[in-house]
């Protein structure tokens, strides 16, 4: 049976089991207790450090508050506004639980979802010991930004289990998740898996996409480095300050992507009848010329005492914009669930 | 005396020659006629085509109605909305004139705008030709997207006095001006030519941003085309269709930098005390090895006849999308004036 879209009679609650309770696990908690549709989700969080209890009780509240709500419908409407959930009371009526050991999280999930450290042997060691502890049936979730599902199953007996659910940050605002299945599980005829996973995601209003190779670092983090690397060549050549080119990112491709997509902006920039070939007619030699100017950068070192550029560029970035803390996020997350709320609705 | 900020009673129009008449003249065209501070505009458009006259007054009153109000102070709000104005009433009015020669639509100007063909020999000789049938104090604006000043200007007597001027399409809704002076220009202890040009389009809602080298292409379309070079790589990898891969960057790359560019976001991205050395440090693995795997593709013919990369991409996008027209561009640009208004509030 499916555990997300079973009949509602048949289950009244669906089990969603976290581990890893940074960041980021606060964030999917509360995507999590957002959702509205299907079975309500009962939600056990797990993480090795000693005072995990306390932590969730004097962390989640006010996580919950100060991002709920946290679901794309009522994203930045007023009106829709509803009060975040109060954790004492979801505790006391059983929909956040505090797991006490790996075996106690996992037993009777129907969702594991992992976010512990960005550390290969960490991941293949604990999805080696949830696969024997967890329900035959449980989804198993990585949202890992960089180890693929075909590494981190090593050690597990089925290895078309494991998928990764790669989110962009904030998960409670940015609506997609990259869904990258191992080569294993791409080759099943079909995957209940894969289904399961894009449904229960679309119900929180996210935008899931599956990425169909396991590339370094998967798409949307590999195209993003791709631009900062020509904008920190740039900026340390000084050609513009980082300030001047994050405006100019601000004032053009940024607000052009969030409305469409740069195969979409192209292949209109060609014209109605000729559409991307047209483009590539048109202006194909500034793209090329741009191409062969491309500025190199490395992160490694050069053996050197000397400072890197990486340095110079942080320095000057800290000059230039001091420490950002949970004000300057906040003030950025709501613009960003604003822009979210147009731009989705021009897209549908 | 300054042409732009001189004391109104002074003078009572500023004369503004747009030389070509394509879809970013138009545009510039209701851009320079929406200006509402300072003295009025008062604008004289050539072309070499034999019709202008009749072109124009086919063509610019639907124009401006299509994309009135052009402004960004009123850009999405319906109750500011104004009529568009009447090409004949101003026609009547002498604030449009058509010139039938280049030095009748030169004479008198305080600005000459040009974005005629992107070819060097036409911008060489048209600038050798304006700067002896110019006054003296007129401004020189080309808004080419990849021949620098210092290559247009080559036939000039005063080599400070041309500046690139990039906009970034479409130039009425989208508020970036590049402002590229050439080494000429720049060398000077202090240009009044920089400052009336920053002055001027601040005054219309723009943002210029001084680029202080002629690099290829400027800014925005380096770092436009190094991402898309990333993507197009993955879409003919088959890592991800070109659709999917559009989704992605509007589901994330794209609202993240309209409302803050890539410096700001991986500032924020290294926590508060580190910034974007923490950053670095944290995931300059994953960035250093998503650059060691990027993509490599060319523009350039291979000399044989089998089909090329691009071809078959322009074909699969071509699949997707069909032919975008008129009505997908203007709900392109509705949505984009709404997340403008949104994303310059919120970097105020």
């Amino acid at each position: 049976m499916s555990p997300i879209d079973g009949p509602k009679s048949a289950r009244e609650s669906l089990n969603v089991t976290l581990i890893g309770t940074g960041t980021i696990g606060l964030s999917f908690a509360a995507l999590h207790l957002s959702r509205r549709s299907g079975p309500a989700v009962k939600l056990t969080v797990y993480d090795p450090r000693p005072d995990l209890e306390g932590y969730i009780d004097k962390t989640l509240p006010d996580y919950l508050r100060s991002v709920w709500p946290s679901d794309s419908a009522s994203r930045s409407s007023e009106q829709s506004r509803a009060e975040a959930p109060d954790v004492g009371d979801l505790r006391a009526a059983g929909r956040i639980a505090v797991a006490s050991s790996l075996a106690d999280a996992v037993q009777g999930a129907d969702i594991i979802q992992e976010q512990g450290p960005e550390d290969v042997a960490f991941k293949q060691d604990i999805w080696a010991k949830i696969e024997p502890l967890a329900p035959p049936h449980a989804l198993f979730w990585s949202s890992t930004s960089g180890i693929p599902a075909s590494v981190q199953m090593a050690r597990m007996q089925d290895k078309t289990r494991l998928i990764v659910l790669h989110p962009f940050n904030p998960p409670h605002v940015m609506p997609l998740l990259e869904i990258v299945p191992s080569p294993a599980t791409l080759s099943l005829p079909h995957s209940s898996i894969m289904d399961q996973t894009i449904e229960y995601w679309k119900g929180l209003g996210r935008t899931p996409i599956v990425v169909k190779e396991e590339v370094t670092g998967f798409i949307a983090n590999r195209l993003s480095f791709a631009l900062f690397k020509e904008a920190a060549y740039l900026a340390q050549r000084g050609v513009c300050s980082p300030q001047d080119i994050d405006k100019i990112v601000e004032q053009s491709l940024g607000p052009r992507w969030a409305v469409r997509g740069p195969f979409w902006s192209y292949h209109a920039g060609g014209g109605q009848d000729r559409g991307l070939e047209g483009f590539f007619d048109k202006i194909g030699s500034t793209i090329q010329a741009c191409w062969d100017d491309t500025g190199e950068l490395s992160l490694e070192s050069d053996g050197t005492d000397k400072e890197t550029w990486a340095t110079c560029l942080s320095k000057e970035v800290q000059e230039i914009y001091g420490h950002l803390g949970p004000d300057d996020l906040r003030k950025r997350d709501q613009a960003l669930a604003k822009v979210l709320d147009i731009t989705q609705g021009s897209q549908e």
